[in-house]
């Protein structure tokens, strides 16, 4: 016998009850049965996003999004201003220079945050930039950016966006997409929406509407305005992956009902009670500034290869995720973003205390649930 | 109480032990089980495009692994041929000229097939075309293209490549991709592969190969070679859309059961059953050269429109498509791919012989269903 229990930043699990709801006959995505679940869904992703905008989905995961959000606002040549603080801010570069924008890149060490001032410097000293790409968490650090100060200074600019990947940050962490002056935000299906990979969300300002029509880079399935125009029908313009917008649903009623300022204080109570186990059981926070309320990223103990944490952890059937790229072997992290509850953390740490203690790292059993506990019972 | 019935050509009926399988914990993309399950799906795939060479997975619906097709092979001002017979050859050529590929279009007159000596004197006169774009089986009219005899004329071509859009086709109609020289073959999943929208397919041929190495188009999510190198390590590039390569698993597992050429006989069967039933009810098949087993397209009768023929169908729960574009109205058109069995066509038919009563049409009850009852009880 064995079970899998998963705290992956994305996929997250997904609840049982929307697993069903996707597991029923198809609905064609031209019949007016899915047109009316598309009209509720576009309702309700709204409140989600925090707009006032029609939020678009595709059949892809974010990345197939983010490259939307490249093509359908710039032109060969334009310049964009990249955050590259891990390795999805990579992304934004990669895709960028693959359609011939230039980019300047503003490197950070990973597992700090990008200062405001430093935007505003660049935007100063380029002023040819048309738009800033950033996430509104990265999740290969677990940083997350303030969204809020930068916004405010790119609406000062009329020439230039502010594009946010809020993959795996939507519905979990505050993001104010109107409030805040989000020009474009792109999210998907995986994360804490609590849906299988398949499904990716981008929402456009007015601003960014305004971009769309004189963005010149090709491009044709990612096509936001053909997607616009599909959806006042409520429709999508090429086939819709039905199951999913069905469990889409589901969980976006769950939402709802919850509440997203609950949601996010769930998701900070979570953290903090993962952040000060993982402290008391001696462990160093990898995040050394802004540390999300989505996951916790852990350094490997000296000597201890973090691969083989992540490695014993799966034979207690706790799949967690290690680090990408140049942090791989030397951090671990831990989602708590989802579909996650108290027992499940509970669980994770007493795995993650066992783990280390066979790799021989001294630990005085308990220790960690012990702490997570006590945050538990009086917060 | 009210039960559907889906005989649309995509999405197409998943089995329901199959929307089971899928509704199943969420496993983590880069776990060892998933790589195992994606090894297992690799080596059904080439069944299925009956291919020695891998075929690339994508959570897109067809229309992105179409896009693909173009930007991974093809550069900006290269000259592509386009089969342009229905609503999807349109779409074959927007893509290329959304790129910045020259298009030469053959435009057949919808509901006909285009023939093998045009393919060959445009390439006579156009020596500069680097690619065919066609469909295997055009949906929007029902019409199946001499794909092998194309095939043959395009392998004596080193700087040509065939193209399939065999998305309504794949698993359901015969299809030799290397035995018949078809250098790019692109499928979905929510065709004859039984699953909901969501995948997408393609296959490459050693020749095509050679053209991504020098294709300039820009793309990103669509990126064959990328995803080529991930699936060597039993991996997508980006997050896979795991439950339904939970399902795809599944189906591909019943596939191999029953046997492909099963399965193209089965598809026979029925359609020449559709087609006898629909003749002996008076109408008038649309579909006048190389009709396909995937789907029977019929003329609405005179004074009828065709819409209000597929409206009516769905009062008693029967989903089947109309016309596309400049067809809408006219035709109707009823799948049956897939998922579908003796007793549901018996249905459809039966359904569909109240509806056009009570439209006026003058018909002897039963008719329909008497002939295909006798094809069913002696083929």
């Amino acid at each position: 016998m064995k079970k899998y229990y998963l705290f992956t930043p994305g996929p997250t699990p997904v609840p049982p009850e929307t697993l069903l709801a996707m597991a029923v006959p198809i609905l064609h995505h031209r019949s007016p049965q899915f047109a009316s679940i598309l009209a509720e869904v576009k309702e309700d992703l709204k409140y989600v996003f925090q707009t006032k905008n029609d939020v678009l989905i595709f059949a892809s995961t974010g990345t197939g999004a983010m490259e939307g959000a490249v093509t359908n606002t710039l032109s060969s040549g334009d310049t964009a201003l990249v955050v590259r603080a891990g390795k999805f801010g990579e992304r934004w570069a990669e895709i960028c220079e693959a359609y011939g924008v230039k980019t300047i890149n503003i490197d950070i060490e990973w597992g700090r945050c990008v200062k405001t001032a430093q935007i505003a410097e660049a935007l100063e000293k380029h002023p040819e930039i048309k738009a800033v790409f950033i996430q509104a968490h990265e999740t290969s650090t677990g940083v997350k950016f303030p969204l809020k100060e930068i916004g405010e200074i790119i609406h000062q600019k009329e020439d230039t966006i502010l594009v946010v990947d809020a993959i795996s940050a939507l519905g979990a962490m505050e993001i104010r997409t109107d409030e805040w002056y989000l020009d474009v935000v792109v999210a998907g299906s995986q994360k804490a929406l609590m849906l299988p990979p398949g499904l990716a969300f981008v929402c456009l300002s007015d601003k960014a509407w305004q971009f769309v029509k004189k963005a010149q880079l090709p491009r044709y399935y990612f096509d936001f305005l053909k997607e616009r125009k599909s959806l006042a029908k409520n429709q999508t313009a090429y086939t819709a992956a039905v199951s999913l917008i069905l469990g889409l649903r589901e969980n976006l009623k769950r939402i709802k009902e919850e509440g997203l300022e609950n949601i996010i204080a769930r998701h900070q109570r979570f953290s903090l009670a993962v952040k000060r186990a993982i402290e008391a059981m001696g462990l160093e926070l990898f995040t050394k500034e802004n540390p999300s309320e989505i996951l916790t990223a852990v350094l490997a103990p000296k000597g201890i290869d973090a691969q083989e944490i992540v490695k014993r952890l799966r034979a207690y059937g706790i799949i967690i995720a290690g680090g990408q790229a140049k942090l791989k072997g030397k951090i671990f992290r831990i989602s708590h973003m989802g579909y996650v509850d108290e027992q499940d953390l509970i669980m994770v740490i007493a795995a993650l205390e066992r783990v280390l203690i066979e790799l021989g790292y001294s630990l005085t059993p308990g220790i960690g649930v012990k702490t997570m506990q006590k945050i538990f019972l009086t917060s």
